[in-house]
């Protein structure tokens, strides 16, 4: 069982030092996501949220403050080597980490490796090899599906594996990237001749991310009973879609342009450390649903890698701020809507040989519930563009205009643990003139 | 026009002092194409293939032969650097190593940077970003479409534009990677239950593989008569290929694991430059065929980067090899048959603003002509499985047997200039037992 385990470091009763991170909705000391970051003007390393701060990684480590073995996967400006240590050599890193934020004799000399949120630019944690975009939303599927074919959503493939593609590594970016309305083609009706042109159904997908740490060699698969010590740990992931270039270009080999232009991340690499607490059992498949074959089946972990996490969509429109207005919840909607988890997709992902690397991601594919408040994309809450939403303020939403921006956010939460935030995965459709 | 011209460096005329380069079928000094390359016991670093030698580009570089401005990008163990350079930058450097190895002057302080190349581990050239393959060949794309809609084998929008997937840059691999025959989920009838275990349909692809060389912003489209200055070289690329696991996971979002456990690729860089001759105008498109978009459409470049290079795959099966007998040629055709361009495919995979990366590798998608020997991949000559090919000595074959070593050739020819070749891309089915 390589699943990390619940130590110290969970312990609710834990308080930090730092001011502000007691009960702090995000990022109390029982998460300690890491993320890279550059101090104002200065050069990007990797570092620890607590609260409403950041803890430079490097500069603790440098001064001796963290476990040997942690220091030379510290030095660069990306976490692959971190995220590639041993599962030991993590946990070790971790329950330092927690001891220096929360031992009030530590705070003298951490505290000038503190930096304030606010004034650091966070960039993307990891050099991502490959992207890999999976499809485990089966309310998903099934609203999408319904769409095209009502009598027979689901394809006959669906229940028995998790359904994945390739996807664009070099246009991944950290949230607050400005999304660009995407030009391309479309058919504007079956019987026309293909336009070129800004897309005009642009959309959000609401993800979760899995970043992978450590990798396989090609041709050696990963057993399920093994995929969690590949996970590095969770974000937040939005899978930016034109719904119209998608249409007219995805068969019969699948998204292209329509996703290759952007997908956001937070920045914050929720630890599978820091996910022990939140392990569910997968929810039991419908009766009549077929078993998982055994290599995607772990008799030892019936969560398969499955966490209880409460996720958001909210959009705010251009009037929604000219008008001082707050964003507006469009979504809640739960990781346990999923059909298939993490560790189905690694165990999946490898069965052919295929090697992942240290810094790769994959996506969920778009959460979404059977309720039409738990829709993770608005082609499913506008029924394919059909009914458009009425906002609160009276805008109507088909798809998104220029000037939304869309938010995701995320909690882990159980019984007896103190809750904990993914940070934001943001993103606001800019105009041509933006961009300038 | 950012296309590179015909300059000194390919006069027929011209000789090289290197033992055996003359009339080399490959390698003569009008082709000078890049690789990585590790001599024996030394670590690996760039090198430039002339007859049966490589030429040490570094300890050139390192010895003031080559031109100052390539040196920094000679110094890794990837050609990434070097192709991002400016165009006049490669240029030069090629008419650089040109006068080097045809100047008997040079001879001299030169042969000792010359390695036999059959002493040489022979690596990826690129550090590869991301990996798209595309599915240019409009004749694979009939001949399969076929198979499953005999009256409608091509998609209504396969004439509008170069229809593409991303492709797993991971599992990328230099010529003479072993085959391991992937296990996965395949479907035998449709009123079955899927089952897990080795593919039973391993099939090969051929393909031209395009190196891009320079990049671009996320969200700056390349315009295609600009689309050249992006293009390192081209290469062939195997696309291997299980079609029972491609048959039942590919829908509804393409293909995954039925491709993503090998794609081998042959590792010289033939270059943009050493390629000018070889430019010829792209067949005119049969009557009655869309014209394509403006953003697809160079007037002032009728080639579009189309080339006339010849393409061969042989096969050598295990019997063959016991009874010492020569490879049979199983197919001969031409790039000419694509319907789309490297260039037209640069611009649209950036149409969207996607962003292209130095070392990102494209695939042509498999090259197949009309003819019964053109056929790019088994699935076509086999008819999907049903009409074995029998070969020369009495085998049959509807897909690849354990043993099997496929290798992939081409020449460019033009007239009044001397060909050019691309070198190996060879692979070979190993069983389980064969892995250990």
């Amino acid at each position: 069982m390589s699943r990390p385990r619940i130590d110290a470091s969970h312990d609710p009763a834990l308080r930090s030092w730092v001011e502000g991170a007691q009960d702090h909705a995000q990022f109390p000391i029982q998460n300690l996501p890491y993320g890279v970051f550059a101090p104002p003007g200065e050069a990007a390393r990797a570092g620890a949220a607590i609260g409403d701060c950041i803890l430079d990684l490097r500069a603790a480590a440098a001064a001796g403050a963290l476990p040997a073995d942690a220091v030379p996967a510290l030095r660069g400006d990306s976490l692959n080597e971190l995220f590639a240590l041993a599962p030991a050599a993590r946990a070790a890193l971790r329950l330092a980490l927690s001891r220096l934020l929360s031992d009030e004799a530590c705070a003298a000399a951490a505290r000038p490796w503190l930096h304030r949120a606010d004034d650091c630019a966070l960039q993307l944690p990891m050099r991502i090899g490959d992207y890999t975009d999976f499809y485990a939303g089966i309310h998903h599927a099934e609203n999408v599906g319904r769409l095209f074919r009502p009598d027979r959503p689901l394809l006959a493939n669906y229940k028995h594996l998790p359904i994945g593609y390739h996807g664009r590594a070099s246009s991944v970016r950290a949230s607050g990237a400005p999304v660009r309305r995407p030009h391309g083609q479309w058919l504007a009706a079956a019987d026309a001749e293909p336009e070129f042109g800004p897309s005009r159904r642009l959309d959000f997908e609401l993800e979760l991310g899995v970043w992978i740490g450590r990798g396989n060699r090609l041709g050696e698969p990963v057993p399920i009973a093994e995929a969690h010590a590949h996970i590095a740990g969770l974000c937040l992931l939005n899978d930016w879609s034109a719904r119209d270039l998608q249409a007219w270009e995805y068969q019969p080999l699948g998204p292209f342009l329509g996703k290759s232009f952007l997908t956001t991340v937070s920045p914050w690499v929720v630890t599978a450390e820091a996910l022990a607490p939140f392990a569910v059992a997968a929810p039991a498949r419908p009766a009549g649903d077929p078993a998982p074959l055994p290599y995607l089946d772990d008799p030892g972990d019936r969560s398969h890698g499955g966490y209880a996490i409460e996720l958001e969509v909210a959009l705010r429109t251009a009037r929604m701020r000219r008008d001082d207005a707050p964003a507006q919840t469009l979504t809640r909607t739960a990781a346990a809507r999923l059909y298939w988890t993490a560790a189905q997709m690694i165990a999946h992902h490898t069965s052919n040989g295929c090697n992942l690397q240290p810094g790769d991601l994959l996506g969920s594919g778009t959460v979404s519930g059977p309720g039409e408040d738990e829709c993770g994309s608005l082609l499913e809450r506008s029924r394919g563009g059909r009914q458009p939403l009425t906002l609160a303020n009276g805008e109507l939403r088909s798809f998104l205009e220029d000037g939304d921006e869309v938010s995701l956010n995320a909690t882990a939460r159980a019984p007896g643990y103190v809750p904990i935030g993914f940070g934001e995965c943001r993103g606001r459709v800019v105009t041509d003139s933006d961009k300038a």
